[in-house]
């Protein structure tokens, strides 16, 4: 199964990545574009047959190494 | 309106990245990992009110800015 793991920064969190591609963005001619955030997304192919399995293994993985529980939340997701 | 643009590599590119959140998964103690593909997510809150415009003005962002279309892939989805 394939596990999707999306991680972003907590809302409070300054977010200098997306500030700066907002930024070129507006400079590029897309003065609709407000609020930017940037994010990491890690699709992980697991040998689990089981979508709950898949998913409580992707989201141990992500407590102990792909997202920093201080600043980021993470969100997990199985794609068949 | 929010679009979220993921950003991968295309199929065919090597990813060190991923390959070294494979490696660490496994020496962490989990064998069930296999291929392991990392990628960038940007979420945009964009001043449109129709979907199907916001959904056009981000994929015309990828392609300007945020994606490489060389050796990378996106897709745009719109929530709410």
């Amino acid at each position: 199964m394939k596990a999707i793991v999306t991680i972003m920064l907590k809302d409070g969190v300054l977010d200098p990545q997306g500030k700066a591609i907002g930024q070129a963005l507006q400079n590029l001619g897309f003065p609709q574009v407000g609020d930017v955030r940037a994010g990491k997304v890690i699709e992980l192919e697991l040998a689990e047959t089981d979508a709950q399995a898949a998913k409580s293994a992707a989201e141990d993985m992500a407590k102990k190494l792909l997202a920093n529980q201080v600043i980021e939340r993470f969100k997990v997701e199985i794609a068949g």
